[in-house]
């Protein structure tokens, strides 16, 4: 078994190997640009994790864990222009900093290359890895679809929300621990209950997101409180409270969504005010526990030696532990 | 052997038979319309025929053949937002129909889309024939970064145009009919030499198309004569005649495509007065004669019964037998 920090520099290695450095540079300086903001390396990770706790080979989940932080990034890429955010990591996006049709045409060019990733697993299990990854790569576009809806819809439920959420996100934590499983060897139910449990823990992750957007402890997590009631973001907390509050709550909180002409610290403090009233913090986290115990319950359906599981159960156990 | 109208209609069945009923409607509408544009389906229509050519079982190529006709589609949507084309075919454009995000993201779920059907091809031959097709698609990401840089660099010589062309149209070309070869049951060589019969073939019909733009017989044609020349186009014929015209005429070419405050008619007819004067019809049709035979060098290198290659040749010399 290899510690995080060893999975993490194959990664790092991997990337820099990549050949980007080809003509015409207007379409492959982009793509540089945007591998060379960072990030956590998350997914890749799980892919090499994935792998390693059925004892594989990790070498050769190298290729399909570069494969999935492309299309990542080239998501990122794409989601950028959609959303025409400024910045990307505290750096200008690709469209901000060349154009919008340079934006466009890197990330399909990433797009294409991620796969010519995935197309190096072996052949024995390519169509399977293939599938699963081409799956994902339309579930991930309709997530952005049905966000891009939500901002104009205002009869959203929680399962859609849900549903939203777990396809933008969730699903590809899920197809990281699934695919590195099947290179690493494991069968296919194995490999389909790790992606369960990957799946699980991205939901419970994204709600721990919306948790921490207004009961965080900013110090302790650099981000301003309230940033997604500043920009009337429908998220869990938002559409649970109008599950719960009664109609002239209701009302309040859609007026200071919609129509709000308040100052900034006044509909933060009147929002959270309704929050609170309609106890969303606990019902989340209620919520979130339930997708934990979900995601708990596939794991121990894979059965492996304790130590084969512990680093990939700890990793993903970090991701939630922060105390809200 | 199948005639061009039954390949036709098992690609128009197949297209039909596509699920693209699915939800969010946002996402999957565009991508019916799209496809309801019509076009010749002269790519798919080149697998199943590269297919048949080699006696294989053309049921086997049509995942292959909507695959190809999915990424090309995919790649006139992108192509459309980038050069804010407003039509497309007669009809709008999707990103003029929707908007710019819808034409971003249905663009990439029917890239997805593509790589799903050319991953039903058999296991045998799956990867080398998605290794075709993916080195193929970055190509035409290569080709139309290539296109949009030649419209603000003004040092383009021919063997630039001929290698932008090549990429944006010409290698898919070959590519439909290589692939469609392999799943026939042919050789990767003679698989080969078909691709850059199809790759040389295209070239000559891009050439062709510039010439027509020019030199085209209206009438018989239904394209505005110098439409190319009016949107200030650097074709072969306008390269061509940079590299053959002397000093002076060269600056008075470039002074009316980029200067000119002439009205259209007199730009025509001094634009093509030069053209004239560096003879670049026949220039361009020598050009287009040597692209031609090295197909046909390539196609001679294919061993089969003169019948089996025959519906291919006839096809692919109907498209150059244009008078001009």
């Amino acid at each position: 078994m290899h510690t995080a920090g060893e999975l993490q520099s194959k990664i790092e290695k991997g990337l820099e190997q990549l050949s980007t450095e080809k003509s015409p540079v207007e379409l492959y300086e982009p793509i540089r640009y945007m591998l060379s903001l960072g990030g956590k390396r998350m997914r890749p990770l799980l892919v090499l994790m994935g792998c390693d706790m059925f004892k594989g080979n990790v070498e050769k989940a190298v290729p399909a864990a570069l494969g999935i932080e492309l299309f990542h990034n080239f998501t990122l890429l794409h989601d950028d222009i959609m959303d025409k955010a400024p910045l990307r990591r505290s750096k200008q996006t690709v469209h901000e900093k060349w154009n919008v049709n340079t934006a466009i045409l890197s990330g399909d060019a990433m797009f294409v290359k991620s796969f010519q990733l995935m197309m190096m697993t072996d052949d024995s299990i390519v169509k399977e890895v293939v599938d699963i990854f081409s799956r994902t790569a339309i579930e991930v576009c309709e997530g952005q679809q049905l966000d891009m809806n939500f901002e104009n819809h205002n009869d959203i439920c929680i399962a859609d929300y849900i549903n939203m959420i777990s396809c933008k996100t969730a699903v590809l934590l899920g197809t990281s621990l699934q695919i590195g499983a099947l290179i690493g060897g494991a069968s296919s139910a194995h490999a389909r209950h790790l992606y369960n449990f990957g799946k699980n823990i991205g939901i419970a992750f994204q709600l721990q997101d919306d948790l921490l957007d207004v009961y965080g402890d900013k110090t302790k997590f650099g981000k301003q409180v309230g940033g997604d009631i500043l920009s009337d973001k429908k998220t869990f907390l938002f559409l649970k409270a109008l599950e719960v509050l009664d109609e002239s709550s209701n009302k309040a909180l859609e007026e200071l969504y919609t129509k709000s002409k308040v100052n900034a610290q006044e509909k933060l403090e009147s929002v959270i005010s309704l929050f609170n009233k309609a106890h969303v913090k606990e019902l989340a986290k209620d919520e979130m526990q339930h997708f934990h115990n979900n995601a708990l319950q596939h794991f121990s359906e894979i059965h492996l030696p304790a130590e084969n599981k512990k680093p990939l159960l700890d990793f993903c156990e970090n991701l939630l532990v922060r105390e809200i």
